[in-house]
C-alpha cells in the first residue's frame, strides 16, 4: 500500500507540523517474555506499513520528511529469531527518509513538542509520558488521521472482501451445523477449527448463543432446542490484519415461525430502511433514528406498542428493544478508529452525541462519505431486565404493553449485520453473500 | 481447587502479614472496548480460582481472614454481558471471609503497605503505583509463593495430563500432516484447526519450521524438503488454563538418516541423562551442565570437537550448540512464576545463575522438590551466526573444528521436550505417551 502517500495526504491536512506515530510494544500476557500475539497500533500500521514492536515514526509535514525509529536486530534476536531485516530495509519498506535507532528518540524530541494520538494501551500511555510528560493528544491530529482513514481505497477494500470470503466460509460452516439436541460448545468448538482452516484469525471473541438478548454473550453454554433462535456474530482477519464483522440469526429447527419468524421481519426490514437510506451526505444518526422507527412500528404491528410512534420515537422507546448504534466504522479494527476518541471521530460541533439511552450508544453520528466502510446491524431483543427497569421508571407507561412485553420475554434477539461500503449515490453491500432472506437461510440450513 | 487451603499454607510461611494479591484488568488490544482474550494473574488464580477482570484480595495473614474486591454487575453489565453472579457469590467461590467493592479498596489501603507482588503489565503497574506510591515487591513474598505455587497438587496435575492430552493430539496430527513439498504454512494452518478442535488453545505461540536452529521461529514459511528436519514445538492448554509445552523434531521424509540422525541421536541421549539424574535434592543447574556435557561429548564423537571436555564445558564450550536452558517450571503459566523475577524463583544465595553464555539462559537452576514439574528440552542446533561469532571470539579455537562445523550447518536444529513430574526418588514423564524413540517418530509419520 502506499504509505507515503497516506503521510502526504495527512501533511496536506496539518502542514507546518511535527507528528509523532507510536508503533505498539509487546503486550504481556503472563511475565515479561510471554506475550500476546502481536497486535500493531492501527494508525502507525496505515502510515508505515510496518508490523513490528517498538518502532516509532516522526514526520515533519513542512519538509516532508520522516524519520523511522526502530530496533537493529543483535546476536540475541537472531539465535531466538532469526535473521531479520536491517532497520535500513524496514526503512525503506515504509518509504522513511532517514532512521535511527528507537533509543535515539528522547534526544531527537527534545525540546520539541510533537502533535500526538489518544495511547489506548497504558504501554503507549507510559510511554509518551517519558518522551513527552503531560502533553494532550491533538484534535487535529485526530480530525486528520480520521479524515484520511475513515475512507477506505482500494486495496483496503480487497482486505476487507478477504476477510468477508473468510466470513463467509464462517457463517455457512454454522448454519450446516446448526439443529436440536447440539451443544451449543461443540459446534463454538468446530466453528473454531475453520477459522483456523481460512488462516485468519477471529477478528473480535465470536458470540454463538441461544440468548441474543444478551448483546456480547462470549461464553458458549447449554444445548440447542428447537425453538432457539441462534445468534452468530462472527468475523475473522484477512491476511493484512483487517477485520469482518458479520451476524447471522437462525432458528434452531431450520426453519422460520412464530414469534422468531416476526422479530426476524422486523429486524430484515429495519436493516433493507438503512441499506436504501445511505449514501453520501445522510446522517448516521439519522439512519439510526429511522431504524429504531422502523423496529417500534414492526412491535406496534404486533401489538406490543402503540400510541404517537415519531413522539416515542423521539423519547428513546426503541432503546428497549434496540439498545445499541445500528453500525460502526470497520477497517484494521472491527471498530475503526474507537482508540482515537468516539466523539472526536464519529461525532463534530454539529453532529453531537444523544444522551437518550439507546442512540447513546451510537459510535458514530456523522454524515456518510463515499468510501466509507461500516457495519449495518439492526437488532430485536427481548430483554427480561431492562423491560423491567423501563416498567419501574414508569415513562412509557400506555406506549409499551408491559404486559404483553414481558410474555415475548424468553424469545431472545435477533440481529442482522453486514459490512456496507457507501458509494457515490447509495451503498453496498462488500463481500460475497452470505445468506439472508429467510428462504436462504432455511435452505443453507437443510 | 483449595484455595482456602493455599492461602492457609501461605499465612504459616509469612505469618502476621498484610498480603495484596492483584487480579488483572482486561487487556486493550485495538481501543478501550476491543480486548485480548482475558487472562487472569496466575498468582491471583491460584489463590483464588476467580477468572475476572478488575479483582483484588487482600489478605490478613495474622487473623487468616480475607476480603475480596471486586464489582458489582449493574444493569449495564446485565444488558450487555447477561446475568453475573454477584459479589457475594464470587467472595462465596474464593472461600473470602468478607467483600466490597473494587473502588473501596484505596480507602482500605490507607496508612498500610501490604506486601505485594512483581506487576508484570503496565496496567497493573499503573495500579500498584495508583495504590501504594513507590513500593518494591516483597521478597519475602515472592519467595513464599513461589514455594507454593512451584509444587503441584494432583489437581494441578490433572489439568496438566489434559493439556498433555490434547499436546499428543496436536503432534500426532503433525507427524501425520508432514511431508516433502508441504507448504509449512498449511500444515501449521492444519494445526491451528487440530487446537480448535481440543478445545484448548495454543499455549504460547508455536515453533513449526525447517529452521528448528531459530530458537523462537514464529512464523512459518517455505516449503519442506527431503533433508529437513521440522521442528515442532507446540502446546495447548487445558480447561482450567494450565500449559503443556512438548517439541518433537522429524525428518520430513518420515525416515531418519545421515546427519539428522546423529544429531537426534545426541539430544535424544542428552534427554534421557537428564530424565535419569532427575529426583528431589539434584541441582537442577547440574542437570543443565551434565547435560551440556553430555551433547559435547556427542559432538566429539562426530569429530566436530575435541580434547578436554570437562574443562571446555566448564568454560561453556556447549553454549554454542546448546544456547538455551535444559528447561523451565510450568504449570498455569508456560514459563511458570517468571514474571516473579527469574533470579528470585529459580535462584537462591547459595544456587546463583551463571554468566557463561548457554547456561546464564536457564530460567531456574535449584535443588528439585518433589512434585515440582518442569520440561526437559535439551538440544542441539548448528546456528551459523552464532558459530562465526564464537569463532571470531577465538575462546575455544582447538576445541571447535570450526571448518567441519561450519560444514554442518544447514543441518538445522533437533529439540526433544517433554513435561516431568519430579517424585518421591526419581522422575516420571507427565501426560500419554507422544512417539519419541526414532522407530516411534518413523511409526507415526509412515
Amino acid at each position: 500500500m502506499d504509505h507515503r502517500g497516506r503521510r502526504s495526504r495527512l501533511a496536506q491536512l496539518l502542514p507546518d507540523s511535527l507528528v509523532l506515530l507510536l508503533g505498539h510494544t509487546a503486550t504481556v500476557r503472563d511475565h515479561p517474555a510471554d506475550h500476546h500475539p502481536f497486535r500493531q497500533d492501527a494508525t502507525f500500521l496505515y502510515f508505515t506499513g510496518l508490523d513490528e514492536p517498538d518502532a516509532a515514526l516522526l514526520v515533519d509535514t513542512a519538509s516532508g520528511e520522516s524519520t523511522l525509529f526502530g530496533v537493529e536486530p543483535d546476536l540475541e534476536d537472531i539465535v531466538w529469531h532469526g535473521p531479520r531485516p536491517p532497520l535500513a530495509e524496514r526503512a525503506a519498506t515504509a518509504g522513511a527518509d532517514s532512521y535511527r535507532s528507537a533509543s535515539d528518540l528522547p534526544s531527537a524530541l527534545a525540546g520539541r513538542t510533537p502533535l500526538t494520538l489518544p495511547a489506548p494501551r497504558p504501554s503507549q500511555r507510559d510511554q509518551l509520558q517519558d518522551l513527552l510528560g503531560d502533553v494532550a493528544p491533538s484534535h487535529d491530529l485526530i480530525r486528520a488521521v480520521a479524515q484520511l482513514r475513515e475512507v477506505k481505497d482500494e486495496e483496503e477494500i480487497a482486505e476487507i472482501d478477504q476477510a468477508l470470503e473468510r466470513a463467509r466460509r464462517l457463517h455457512a460452516a454454522a448454519m450446516a451445523a446448526i439443529s436440536p439436541g447440539c451443544e451449543v460448545a461443540a459446534v463454538a468448538r468446530h466453528l473454531g477449527e475453520v477459522v483456523a482452516g481460512t488462516g485468519g484469525e477471529w477478528a473480535y471473541p465470536v458470540i454463538f448463543t441461544t440468548h441474543g438478548e444478551v448483546l456480547h454473550q462470549f461464553g458458549q453454554t447449554g444445548r440447542m432446542e428447537a425453538g432457539d433462535l441462534l445468534l452468530h456474530d462472527g468475523g475473522v482477519t484477512s491476511d493484512g490484519g483487517y477485520a469482518s464483522d458479520v451476524t447471522r440469526t437462525m432458528p434452531v429447527t431450520g426453519t422460520f415461525d412464530g414469534r422468531a419468524e416476526a422479530l426476524y421481519d422486523i429486524v430484515f426490514d429495519a436493516q433493507a430502511l438503512a441499506l436504501a437510506m445511505m449514501r453520501p451526505g445522510v446522517a448516521w444518526r439519522d439512519v439510526h433514528h429511522a431504524v429504531g422507527r422502523k423496529i417500534l412500528e414492526g412491535f406496534a404491528d404486533l401489538g406490543l406498542c402503540g400510541g404517537d410512534l415519531d413522539a416515542a420515537a423521539e423519547d428513546g422507546a426503541y432503546g428497549l428493544v434496540f439498545p445499541h448504534g445500528v453500525g460502526h466504522l470497520l477497517g484494521i479494527e472491527v471498530h475503526d478508529m474507537e482508540g482515537l476518541g468516539e466523539d472526536l471521530v464519529g461525532y463534530d460541533a454539529e453532529f453531537v452525541r444523544s444522551d437518550v439511552f439507546g442512540p447513546s450508544n451510537l459510535r458514530f453520528g456523522k454524515p456518510l462519505r463515499e468510501g466509507m466502510v461500516i457495519t449495518v446491524e439492526p437488532g430485536a431483543y427481548l430483554i427480561g431486565p431492562l423491560i423491567e427497569r423501563f416498567r419501574a421508571d414508569g415513562d412509557f407507561d400506555g406506549f409499551w404493553d408491559w404486559e404483553r412485553l414481558e410474555d415475548w420475554v424468553g424469545v431472545g434477539g435477533v440481529r442482522i449485520e453486514d459490512v456496507v461500503r457507501v458509494t457515490v449515490d447509495g451503498a453496498e453491500v462488500l463481500g460475497p453473500p452470505i445468506p439472508r432472506t429467510k428462504p436462504e437461510v432455511e435452505e443453507a440450513m437443510a
